[in-house]
């Protein structure tokens, strides 16, 4: 556990401790050389400079890794900064990635039970082999406990990307027992799937981000790539039990402008789309509610990402 | 029973029997005046003609209505076409609905039970107050067990309104259970009621076609007046708590384009949203599915609606 | 009349004066709670901050009430800030809104006047009866005069709504004049309460802002509902010019993106729309070019809401 | 005035006339060249068929034109099919255009008395002068009384752009008395000629089309491009004026999706756009409530360029 | 060589060959089931019906497969109809499927040259590699050269793939030596790999159409998976080039409304994308040219994909 | 050659040179009326601050006229600020442009001796005459010399016009060499006419803006009209040559939502379009990767204008 967090940093304080990098500019003042810093950990972000051996320095650790730094804060433009003076990467043993990313209520090691569980409950021999394949595969699954399920809007944490998977697992699971002409077995395998890609396309090392493959090919693309390489290891895959899988996950996000590559065509794939849709969006209305919600305050920030402000609800009347 | 239907027409049949009158227009040719009638029941449409006293025959009913009509079949332009001699308006007591519009497959007392259980689990004394104004409304629950729960998409059925909402309600009381800050109470009353402006905007006397109200007000906005004048008769309503509702009801489509004049703000209509959305493109996928596979056939007619083919499935292989 | 407005606030001063409070926050800042104010009258905007009991003092009053306060002016980040010793509710006797809000030019009684002048020129009994009822209820006539037309962008004002509408009524006269198909007194009833929602959509307290009505059911259903409560009070109110003058109020926005849940389909719908947003229009522009236009300035800044700048003209040329 | 018009062909009538030749077309059946024509006059459209000398015969006119045909009506699929010997081109003393095209209610001559006195309104001198330039133009005005103000939408008659144009000034001036920062000259000359490409970009020869100008360059450019011409020939005519007199042409149709190169950025222009579109749309909802009126019909067909019935309205009820 | 096409089917005809069966559905008329066929060749499409044994018939073959057929031409609805008595499945050495296909002006194997030149042009040596494995997996160029480059709007015939890929391999070949950022190498790669995918996602055996791959997965990520395999076989591909050429497949539609997951991101991608653009649209611009212009034409018929007519140009004027 | 650039400014610094007047505005603060200034060169921006005598100051110049200043650099709110003593118009040969703007790597001269080599390849008569004119027309080529291509985005420098506009010939003669039907001399003289309207749509005086022309009418049709005036000196131009060049040029922005008054309909307008925006993109992303890679950073930063980082590649890898 980290002995000083951002929240605490105060102007005059001596620091000595470990803070994950988001980001690393050269920039030039009055004729001078200097480096900017933007450090963090869970509980917020600072800005940095180095005055001496700026270059020497930037070239110690890349944005997104951890590193131990000794300095002081002090203020610019009324906000605190901290003056650096030395900065090297911090040491696997020295850390514990908790201190730096959000996190999972439930433990990682819990959600992924729950995760297999519901591998174990498709019968399809195919379809089971197929995701036994995935959750066999110990370096894929600790990346996988660790991808968070978004980057801002929705399961925003360690453990997200499980969390949210077991949710839309659980609704298909209601909507299977409802509708006849549903494959059962498929859907519950396309939910355990769809977000997968998701391990390829998000960095967690010290912050949240995205990596070049999520930028370059996507989450959604990312999914089936994995699928398709392990699809290729089973003997006697049927090729449109396939196809009807990768297109749950290809589809899933429901509308060509939102990224899928293909709008859903079978009914597993559009109760799918709807299922993912209702939790992302339950989460990100419940987080909101959550981290807003104060005394005479009934309505949230303005969400720019969907347009509108969210009723946070009247307050608790508390009976005297 | 009817003794005949469209379906069993053959050209040279004389016909005596009740359809129901889609469509009448006057017109004109070689200097004679006709008119020209489209008649149907529930298993298909027909053309009709009338050239004797064709205007004294149209006054004898409006188009929505279910006529009684004597006749005979023949051939135009390689169509069957009903040559009507005879049309009068049918009486109450020698038609049976149910021999011209689709109907529920479950009965719809069978429906309404469930209704009334749903309304019942309700525990907020003014929810349920309201819930329980409405299902004792009887000439309301007359016309709501009649309704159809779309036009020609999902559920375009005598019934299919309370089989549509029955459905949402279940896939909102397992939302319920998942997501911690929702009022249950709230998120029921909405489902039952988000489509109960239909009752007014759907006429399903002789087949299912929009009302004035439902082109000029519109079915989200006859719900919400509906709810808003029953909500007067209730002393000491919360006009919170009225809001709340109201805005499950208006904000139910999710969209504006989508004819909703408000975005969901909370979390229940969020919900509601996307439980509604779910189960219509279900029940619409299925009834795709049902109506359109055969032997050999895997995708669906372009949909156009959606712009898109569904899949059907691979042909079932049998054992022998 | 204040004797102090925020315009005139100079680091130093004293102050002691009534001002509204547009937000409050509980903040913490190393350590210590404090309380973050956003204080204003028709004149500006200032911040303001209280150290000592913020939590009690945060008790006093809620944002949108008009509060008295007793402390001094600082600077912090370079502008310029309130230091709050004091702080409670003002008393309806010591304040004129009219120093909070702007104001329209013509007094609410002439603007009040002329509305009941147009109600008066429609002959329709019915039509007449019902405009009759709303401008006689005079806890609702109260509200009318002092509702804005909006809260940014056109009629910003005390009297805006009536100011608007106004407007909006001649321009319908015109056309009424023009095109003969139109029933006259149904368009100038639809534009006489086009808009009538906005007087539970916006409060006037002390500043504009929505109401949760505004945000939970919008001004076009409040609109909707505050008619069908009064045409329900009228007997043989005909049901068919019911749904007309209802179509007018929800379709007057011209299209579902626009928050009309229904689209004009009448010829009255389609003239209303259309002047509605000459007039909205009209009054946004000249409000820009009169608050904006400068010696040398000949273009607006950046409005972002229709993304453009306008034209504010070439400067006059004065003869000498 | 034609002897015979379309909707009195009947099949057996031997026919000579002279009808609009609409389209033509070599095509081969059987081993066969013919040539299919369509022909019309303002009564309506009937096919045709040339079997001998088919080439030869296509090369006597071309579409737009008018012709005298000889031949005899028979049937085709049901449909009456005219069969032709003989075609030529009519020569201009043989026909009268109002024979082919809808016309005018009003006399073209008193449309245009109009428009002067509208011209001779205008105080500003450039701008009068560029008026009167236009109006004394003769094979312009010539034109101009001629074109239609659409194709099929509004005004869709021979004097149609003139009639269009009278009622946008009106309105027109109306607002300029309702809005002091108007310039009532330029948005009365800007209402004059905001459509004046039209005489370019249709032809009302035989029937209503767009010319090759019309679909390369556009009514609006054209009527850029011609205002542009004039203002050339006028010594100083201030550069300033030229500019937002063509901003209010190029800006009329009020967003870029609608064809307009600019949105409107002047309190002219925006109303000026606003005005345009009240006149279109009040004149085709008219358009088709009289057209399509009828006994017992309260909803027109499906009008697909704007996704919508239109209320035809109750049926009168009269007094016996 | 088949010895009769469906341009030369005359009523009366006794019929005996190969057509492509386009599809097939059970039907039922007057009680008795029947087979309804399309059937086609390069020349044309003919509807067929088969009244004995319709359902042992359909058993014979699926749509999208060459059958030989014996029957006769009829007149049905006044358009030609083959009543067919026999029909089994071709054999492949009974016919050439360049009978039913249109196809590429030149011959796929000069195309195919041209294809491996561009190939070895490419010297980054895992670029080269990759090409490689391609361009001697001989089932797969099989396939490639047979490969339409779309349905119906561009490049829609055997070896139009081929031709389209070379084209736009020009155009970027000229872009990279205008742009000194673009590697070149790995742009050319990319236009030659951008619709690899068609190759799974269209069939070309009887007549031009989807397949289910086509369908679920989609041409461009059906690209990706083909890539993503071959890659896989590549010792020591470097991870980021790997990466960058999938963004181009995967990006080369340049919006996600139009089925690219991801947008271009890279100067290669935007550049292929527009290359790809050109070359698409002035081939189906072209192609509209050349098949509708005619004498006295100047206008294409609607091209309702573009929404637009399209120029075909003045006639030639000679000089005699 | 100025003797002191923005970038060099220093707090402390006495100042007398010239400067851009990008913006003035009169303001007031504490009860004194000052001037607010932004000042420019090519290297960068400063604020300017005028307390002694603004008024008359402000009188002095006109925003984007050239400035001679004296003062001295002071800081406010952390960032220098120019304190102005004595500001004054600059002469003309005081000062040269190249000081204030960015310039093109290549000569004005050689570009433009491109261009008129570009003229000289055109063989049509007509065309070859109207490009002539333009380029003997020594005012309109001074300043074609001096327009940038864009104000920000792309071709963003003094000489920018001159360089898209070549490069779009580029590709254009490389696309009429692959496709048959196309119009080369008709094509390449659309590609050297399409911006030309940026002429007078921009005023690269002191520094890159938009004059009124370029907002009230745009520079797609001040390029049409530009070509216009010019056709109507040339005798016989051939009408249809004159519409199809025309079209070019209104329709090269490809869609009308991009301010296009027509849709490209020619197969030269297509090419254009996509020529246009082909190099407009390269230009951008290349743009963008120039000024923003630096060691490390392989991400722009966000591009609001596209929506989406861009790829500026991996470093280089140095051998040692």
């Amino acid at each position: 556990m980290k002995a000083l967090f951002v929240k605490d940093l105060k102007p005059g304080n001596q620091v000595t401790g470990f803070f994950v990098l988001r980001r690393k500019d050269i920039k030039e003042y009055d004729g001078q050389t200097f480096l900017k810093l933007e450090l963090g950990d869970k509980t917020g972000r600072i800005d940095g400079v180095v005055w001496d051996n700026p270059e020497q320095i930037a070239d110690e650790a890349q944005s997104g890794e951890i590193v131990k730094i000794k300095g002081w804060v002090t203020t610019y433009k009324e906000n605190p900064q901290l003056k650096v003076e030395k900065l090297r990467r911090a040491k696997d043993e020295e850390i514990d990635l908790a201190d730096f990313l959000p996190a999972s209520e439930r433990s990682l090691d819990s959600l992924f039970e729950d995760f297999k569980r519901a591998v174990s409950s498709v019968q399809d021999p195919h379809l089971r082999r197929l995701l036994e394949l995935l959750s066999e595969d110990s370096p894929l699954t600790e990346k996988l406990k660790k991808t968070p399920g978004g980057k801002l809007w929705h399961h925003a944490y360690v453990g997200g990307l499980l969390a949210h998977t077991l949710k839309v697992v659980q609704i298909c699971e209601e909507a299977a027992s409802m509708y006849e002409l549903v494959n059962r077995d498929l859907l519950i395998a396309g939910a355990l799937l769809h977000d997968m890609g998701k391990i390829h396309a998000y960095s967690a090392k010290g912050f949240l981000d995205y990596t070049d493959e999520g930028r370059l090919v996507g989450h959604i693309v990312s999914g089936d790539e994995l699928v398709d390489r392990k699809i290729q290891m089973i003997e006697d895959f049927p090729p449109n039990l396939a196809l009807q899988l990768k297109h749950l996950i290809l589809s899933h996000q429901g509308e060509l402008e939102f990224a899928s590559p293909v709008v859903p065509k079978t009914i597993e794939a559009i109760i799918l789309h709807y299922a993912d849709e209702m939790d992302a969006k339950a989460d990100a209305f419940a987080h909101i509610i959550k981290t807003q919600k104060s005394k005479g305050k009934k309505w949230s920030d303005w969400v720019s990402l969907i347009n509108r402000h969210i009723y946070l609800g009247e307050d608790e009347v508390t009976e005297e």
